[in-house]
């Protein structure tokens, strides 16, 4: 990134030395975890190119937008509609989570013992260096675990704007009837941001723009059925990534693009990895911008990840939302249609997640799930024990392991994973 | 307890040598703890029995209101309405989960980094030590906290006849409507194990009894205020854990009986403690039986408890039903309203709670306030935070500690507890 972007970081609010220091981190992780891989797409060179520019470009993009009257929202969860924000106006765009900082203010604030995503975002907000989290204009938090659900009590104090969304925890009737409440809510909310009314028009577009999205991560997803993989496992997690905060149109293009590429790839056996590589799916919590240590130990060990069963992966952006309805009221019962099927760990019961992950295992012919959970978080890491109960039932290699952002327990999980890559031989 | 029992234990298939050592050890933890406690009033005796019995006599008990055709129903929570099961002919019962068991088992089962009270309560189903599980008919998790949620998942596979009450996160109108409509499901749920439907009569009688009890521990707790303390945090305790055990008439007579004998010794300043001894709030987690640990640390450094601002105590009790409906559904919409009003920290936000620690405070005169969250308990974990904040701007000295049911930290507990006491002096 260049110095231009210095007097808009500084106009944000941003912590200039503190986001140096970041930036250099991340740059510096991102040339060691993603540029010494070999033999990429080279359609990658455009998630690159977004990733250098992540703090950069695409927060000038925003501003602009903003200039010319267009709304900012910050969101931490799939929960989140992108297509009633896009509907009124709005851009949607993931907050920085995947990376420790600030820690020892986190900690004044929230329990040591809390999941590092959730201190994450505290502490890009604490140590002032989320761009994103500065240009939005509504910040929405969501009741999901127990710890964003408390967390965003105290948030409320460090960020104007915080909106908070209820969300049901059983998947009932009257699960599905606050979930289809919240999101009216959420609509009249973003009206109210915008100023500019929800239309059939503008839902219906929304609805199609998200859905264009999903659909070229879908087919990205279906190419990574092939063996030798014509992806790497950090590459394609990159791009689901990167769907939280490009604009959708020139996402959707680009991820298009590097379709065309790998199909030819697949049909010249040209993977990134040799044929016969053990074929690992990822299945928990999400990992968010930059937390890619998971899939670099991984990929680094003799194994290819062909699937994130997670939130930032599949149960993000599986199923579509109809597109049949005409009027508002259609289109948003369609929206909670569509999200109502998202097998988070913290509905009770959650059967559908440990069928997902099976049929995942079919579909990208997977030699074994690795469980990521994120220490102290509560959801996936109860549920791990199921998921694991079920693997052991279905006769499939699964290694559960709890981390979190830092790098001290590296070797040890190198060692285990590993071992475990070993056993699928 | 006597020889008498041993069959009733086994025709329960508890493990008669584990629940030997539990029981051993139990007593031992009884009388180190509580009957060595200085000029404690004669009317404990009444729970000193209790205690002495509460795996016989009580057991005993239960078991021939079964043969009488009466329904057991066991509860982990004060949300679950012990009215709804007394109009509908059964019985409700806590059940156990204040000390460690069978951990080795738990952990196979439940991750670690659960709390212990959860872990506590797998423990006694595992280790069969529990004659109040294994005497229920049905038993009823809830959706509280992630912890919980997520563990009567697995519970389900260990227990006949669970049944899940899901709870609203938000006092919101959508939020009271789903416990009304929880409620309702739950009497038919009950109605359906008893086979006797609740009438507007037996439902109005149910209120009448539990209120009894409230009001017999609110009299208790109000007899709390008098300096010299009449009666120790231990014993106090004490008469809120067997709330959730004995039969309610009884309870409600013990507890008057033994308010009585208070009320003549704060006319004789006739005290447990020496006047001015300093004065502890308990804030917090539930603390099941036998979980004394933190009173009797408190107790034995100095100080005396004089309020429990938990499940097991205040949060608990607070509050009547209103009395004057006439019909089922206005009673069933009372006791909504009451429970509703409830202020446990998986509540977002939760305001009444701070109001209510602090209401606390002047009511009992406490010098300071003892915040007590159990490890990876998060709701109250990251509730803790905004406590001290808000205790710190109220100018009450307040020490949060985060344990467990070992007795590993007892030690530097101490250390901590006497430091804070000596600076209420």
């Amino acid at each position: 990134m260049t110095e231009n972007y210095r007097a808009m970081w500084k106009d944000l609010g941003l912590d200039l030395e503190a986001h140096d220091g970041l930036l250099a981190v991340l740059g510096e992780a991102y040339q060691d975890i993603y540029l010494s891989q070999k033999n990429r797409p080279a359609g990658m060179g455009y998630f690159d190119f977004v990733m250098s520019e992540v703090h950069g470009l695409r927060i000038k993009e925003l501003l602009d937008e903003k200039k010319a009257g267009r709304k900012i929202i910050g969101s931490y969860c799939v929960f989140v509609p992108e297509e009633i924000a896009l509907a009124a106006n709005a851009t949607l765009v993931g907050l920085c989570s995947g990376a420790d900082f600030a820690m020892e203010e986190v900690e004044r604030i929230l329990p040591r013992n809390t999941c590092a995503l959730i201190k994450s975002s505290f502490g890009f907000k604490l140590g002032k260096v989320c761009p994103y989290l500065e240009s939005a204009d509504m910040i929405v938090g969501e009741n999901t675990c127990d710890g964003k659900k408390k967390a965003y009590e105290s948030l409320s104090d460090l960020v104007k704007n915080l909106y908070v969304m209820d969300l049901p925890q059983v998947k009932s009737d009257h699960g599905k009837a606050l979930l289809k409440a919240e999101y009216n809510r959420f609509r009249k909310a973003v009206e109210g941001l915008t100023g500019i009314p929800v239309s059939d028009k503008s839902l219906k577009q929304a609805i199609r723009t998200v859905n264009a999205k999903r659909t070229a991560i879908h087919r990205l997803s279906a190419l990574r059925k092939a063996d030798p993989a014509p992806i790497s496992g950090l590459d394609a997690l990159l791009a689901n990534q990167v769907f939280f905060y490009d604009n959708p149109e020139r996402f959707t293009e680009s991820v298009h693009k590097i379709c065309d590429e790998l199909e030819n790839r697949i049909a010249e056996k040209n993977g990134v990895f040799p044929e016969n590589t053990p074929r690992i799916l990822v299945s928990g919590c999400p990992q968010a911008v930059p937390n890619w240590k998971l899939p670099f130990i991984v990929e680094s060990s003799g194994a290819v990840i062909v699937g994130e069963e997670s939130c930032v992966g599949e149960r993000g952006t599986r199923n579509l939302t109809d597109e049949t309805g005409e009027t508002i009221e259609q289109m948003m019962d369609a929206i909670a249609d569509r999200y109502f099927q998202v097998d988070c760990a913290i509905f009770t019961p959650n059967p559908d997640r440990l069928k997902h992950i099976q049929e995942m295992v079919a579909a990208y012919n997977a030699d074994g799930v690795i469980h990521y959970g994120l220490q102290f978080c509560q959801p996936y890491l109860m549920e791990s024990m199921p998921v694991e109960k079920a693997m052991e039932d279905a006769n499939i290699p699964c290694l559960r392991i709890e981390t979190d952002y830092s790098m001290e327990d590296v070797g040890q999980l190198k060692t285990r994973i590993e071992a475990f890559i070993e056993q699928l031989r």
